[in-house]
Formats: structure tokens, C-alpha cells, sequence
């Protein structure tokens, strides 16, 4: 198992589950940095380094991505699609995190590459515990893709 | 949360990592179908329902796919890609679980869109400790694909 943070970026819109998710993740005192943008074209200038976000040492290219589905502007799906059609930014683990159990949200996500869908519990300590197991799992667990000619750490 | 079980394709051809696996699984307690295969022709064949896998019924598209990189007469990157070519196979969870850290297999497993990438612990205790937590988060955490129509289940 790896120790290393990683940095994650956080695409929700739902000012509840920011906070709720934040507080899981602390909660797994692994200390990773991590980013929020609430609405879909605020995460693709995030990840593609436009407007505010062209700073690339203050926003790096995340090691792991949660994305909520449906955001104003552009939404989880053509967010997913233009990740995974980008040569570097397609290696990112990206997790759908979503309330939505339409079997066609479901089949376009895989169908487009994502790494894992998760369906948002609704109670409250299955949700934090849901984003616990995320955390181990892709922080401690998996071996984080290679960015920038080397491991992503933070 | 699910607590429903899936069918897990194990490609493994060194069998004290399949018996650990094996040992590993059932400790979890979860029950899932597990198929072992040890070479990646098998593991071609099982997928694509080839030769004496051909019984779609006894042989069923695996709802994860734990898959060693180092195997005799096909390697896992080989079987990666087929599988991500294929428009049914390519829906179902790639997690590669090797003792390999080369920097170019973790690249190349994620350029050919590999959910995740596992490297397997030395220690006994380690290894079971990590392939419970593939279960947790693979089984009981993240849904499925849509296989053959609906939920992947046993």
C-alpha cells in the first residue's frame, strides 16, 4: 500500500455533499489537498489549465477526480468524455459520485472509460462511510497513475 | 451500498498468489463466483466464450476482472486491450494486480484504460489485507456495469 497523498479535485455542485464529503475526507486524516469547482465548465478550465485555473503549479493535474453528474453548464457525462479523450488527463482515475441509478447514466459512464461509478447513499453515515472507502481505496490502495513523468504526489 | 454478489474472472498463473486470492475472497465472506484462469490464452478465451468456454451459461461475462500482468503465451497488457476494444467487455472492471512497478506498465495500463492498478504486497498479511479491500470497494461499493442488459449479478 501506498502512504502519499494525493490531490483531489471534487466537481459537486450541491453545497451539502461539499461539505459532507470534505468533512469524510478529513475525517480519513490522510491529509490529501483537495480542490472543489461547482459547476461543469469550472472543472474543465480546472483540468485543461484555462482562465483562473492557468496557474499550474497553484491547480496540478489531480490524481484522483470525483465527479457529481448533473452540474450546471456542462454536465458529468461530457465532462468524462473530454477527459478520457485527452492523452495525459485520460490516466486520472475519475469516480462518477451521483445520485442517478438511470441504467443509461450508468452504461455512457463505463461506455466512456470511467474508472468506477458510485451511487450517493442517502443517509448520512452511509455517505460518509461510502467516501471513506473511496479514500482508502484509490489513496491507500490503488497505485495512482503517472503524471508529469513521475508518481502524482503532493 | 449493494450487497449483491458478482462473477470474478481471476487471470493468475502463479498458484500460490491464486490460493491466497481464493483464501482471501472467502474470507470476506461475500460469496462471489470466482473463475481461475491461468494463461492469457485462457483468459481470451474465456471472455471471448472460445473453445471449451463457449457455454455463455457456465462461462458468463465477469462482473470483475483481476488480471496479472506476467502470464505465459499472452502478457495483461495484450488482454487489456482486447478487452477495452470490445463494446460489451470493455463496460467490465480491469483492476491489474502485479508485482510489477515499472513506470511503463502503470503508464500503458492506464493509456488503455485499466480501472485500476493493484501492486500486490510481498507480506502475507498485506496481500490478504489488500484483496479484501479490492472486494469492499468492487463489490460492496462501487455498481457494476450493465451486462447482457441489467445488473451483474450471480
Amino acid at each position: 500500500m501506498m502512504t502519499e497523498t494525493i490531490d483531489i479535485l471534487l466537481v459537486e455542485d450541491n453545497p451539502d455533499d461539499v461539505e459532507l464529503t470534505m468533512r469524510a475526507l478529513k475525517k480519513g486524516k490522510i491529509g490529501n489537498n483537495i480542490y472543489v469547482v461547482r459547476d461543469g465548465e469550472d472543472a474543465l478550465d480546472f483540468l485543461f489549465h484555462r482562465g483562473e485555473y492557468s496557474d499550474k503549479k497553484k491547480f496540478p493535474i489531480p490524481g484522483l477526480i470525483l465527479l457529481d453528474l448533473n452540474l450546471p453548464k456542462r454536465n458529468g457525462i461530457e465532462i468524462l468524455r473530454e477527459i478520457k479523450a485527452e492523452p495525459i488527463l485520460k490516466r486520472v482515475p475519475v469516480i462518477m459520485l451521483t445520485t442517478s441509478k438511470r441504467d443509461e447514466d450508468i452504461i455512457q459512464s463505463y461506455d466512456l472509460g470511467v474508472n468506477s461509478y458510485i451511487m450517493k447513499p442517502v443517509e448520512f453515515d452511509k455517505f460518509i462511510q461510502t467516501i471513506k472507502n473511496i479514500e482508502l481505496y484509490w489513496v491507500l490502495t490503488n497505485t495512482p497513475p503517472l503524471l508529469n513523468g513521475k508518481q502524482q504526489k503532493t
